[in-house]
């Protein structure tokens, strides 16, 4: 498209001024056809100042989640090589798996300012107030089978945690599996879908969804969002740049087997380990003291009885 | 469709005649309309004597794997409670992945009677050689983990090599994880796909393919047909029916949490424990004595080191 064209052209020349004529030059176009997409990308929040002698000059861009914008100076190898970004969309997953099957390659991703149907685990909805929070989903192909389908999960979370915190400073931590939480409340959900066979997995869709700048009031009851938590709105953009560089590193030390690696760090930002913890899993539950999360990433738990349980599936819930 | 409805008529009036005005009567069609289906019937390998004054009679049904001939007093509790068969399909696998995206019930299968896209494991061709073997997908949507997958496919393997003994006589044997062999030649692949979340499955789509009437010029190099190891042609119906009566009975006893039970048939047929095998997976080996398989259905080694290796994945060489 013409706009993302003339913004790359903005972005390449940093803080200088680009004249209506170079523009119409490098695009064979009109300088009234420049001039409307200029008044286009005005409107979609970009901040164009506009001189008579000296031309046009990028002053700003808005907190909107574009390919253009997402992808400009990112410098991943793998997760977001390719964005396919969506004002609007069902599930961001819904549209990712279908990518997928169709042959897209690993690292793309799936992203949307809404979602109508968004989804989190186990057939629960997701909440995605209109450009409040970041919705998006990720194609992976890991060379791994079914069973070890967890330590994506852990991978997932362990960089949503790291990047709130070196965004933001606040204390985010993981409840196991998957939930980072702030002040106890959570912020982030990840659902992990996948597609295989018994002994190899196709490809696996994770699922992201953090609340960024909602207020409290957008929020479902036990949840917050980082601008409630810091009182201050956040860059959305900053932040999933940010959040993809973070799962690019996490999962490059993944495929090159260092799983210890990502298990420490995870650990270091549990919110469980070490507590007394009661786990819910389908009409069963079991309680216990958190003490360890293996390479396959259960969650090992002491009963009382002193006996060991390894749990692979379930919600937690904090005791005391 | 009316040609199905005058089979259900025949089918249950048993060997009795029924006379042309019964059936124009039964279903509010010309005499001759009722002629007319009767000779396509017989264009479709239905033997159906005619008398003028007594009317048709059904005397043998051909060897074709239609939904009615197949759901004619079937009577299991999940599987085959819908079937969906074709003449010709891309792959029973995909059709079937497909219905169940869409909510299909389980225990529905998708049968044909060739594939001209045939799949194995990791992305192998299987080929079906036209109205000469039992290709079909059954639909499960166990409550189980992605980790648990395996033991379904422990089934499917189990299901095939007992029906195959009860009819046949023929002594089949497993090859771990689940090809079925008779004389240690090949007569059945079967590819288990799944869809599913970190910590539940959606569904399961259990892909069988068995070689039954095939001659061996038809097959590949390491494989057999029941027709040339039995020295005459099987019935596919009675095979198919017998083989989703065994699959219902074992499919309820993995549901009853029995799966020691299962575990138990399944070792008495292994054609690889007690054995000095080799196990490859991508490009490594890994060779011993296979001793057990468990629970998870992983194969169990004794390295000459003395030391065991559990063994999830792979294809199995018996040595010696």
């Amino acid at each position: 498209m013409l706009d993302d064209k003339i913004l790359h052209f903005f972005k390449k020349r940093g803080s200088s001024y680009v004249s209506g004529e170079e523009l119409s030059e490098a695009f064979g176009v009109s300088r009234t056809a420049v001039w409307k997409h200029i008044e286009k990308l005005r409107d979609e929040g970009y901040e164009i100042a506009a001189s008579p002698h000296l031309g046009y000059k990028l002053m700003s861009v808005p907190d909107r989640l574009t390919s253009v914008e997402l992808g400009w100076q990112l410098n991943t190898e793998v997760i977001g090589k390719r964005i396919y970004s969506y004002k609007e969309i069902g599930s961001t997953n819904d549209v990712a798996y279908s990518l997928a099957t169709q042959g897209e390659k690993e690292g793309s991703i799936v992203i949307a300012e809404y979602q109508t149907k968004g989804r989190g685990r186990l057939g629960r909805k997701w909440i995605s107030p209109r450009a409040k929070g970041v919705y998006f989903s990720v194609i992976l192909r890991p060379d791994i089978l079914p069973k070890d389908i967890s330590v994506i999960t852990l991978i997932s979370s362990l960089s949503v945690a790291k990047t709130i915190r070196d965004l933001t400073n606040l204390a985010a931590f993981i409840k196991w599996p998957n939930d980072v939480l702030i002040n106890k409340q959570k912020v982030c959900g990840i659902l992990t879908e996948l597609n295989g066979e018994t002994d190899k997995i196709n490809f696996v869709i994770v699922g992201i969804g953090i609340n960024v700048n909602a207020k409290k009031e957008l929020l479902p009851k036990e949840a917050t969002s980082l601008s409630v938590e810091k009182e201050r709105l956040i860059s959305r953009l900053e932040f999933v740049k940010m959040l993809l560089r973070n799962l690019d590193v996490y999962y490059k030390i993944f495929n090159k087997g260092k799983i210890d690696q990502i298990l420490k760090e995870y650990k270091r930002l549990s919110a469980i380990l070490d507590r007394r913890v009661r786990v819910n899993y389908h009409n069963s539950s079991v309680s216990g003291h958190a003490i360890d999360v293996d390479k396959e990433g259960a969650l090992i738990l002491r009963l009382d009885s002193g006996f060991h349980e390894r749990v692979l599936a379930g919600d937690v819930v904090l005791l005391r």
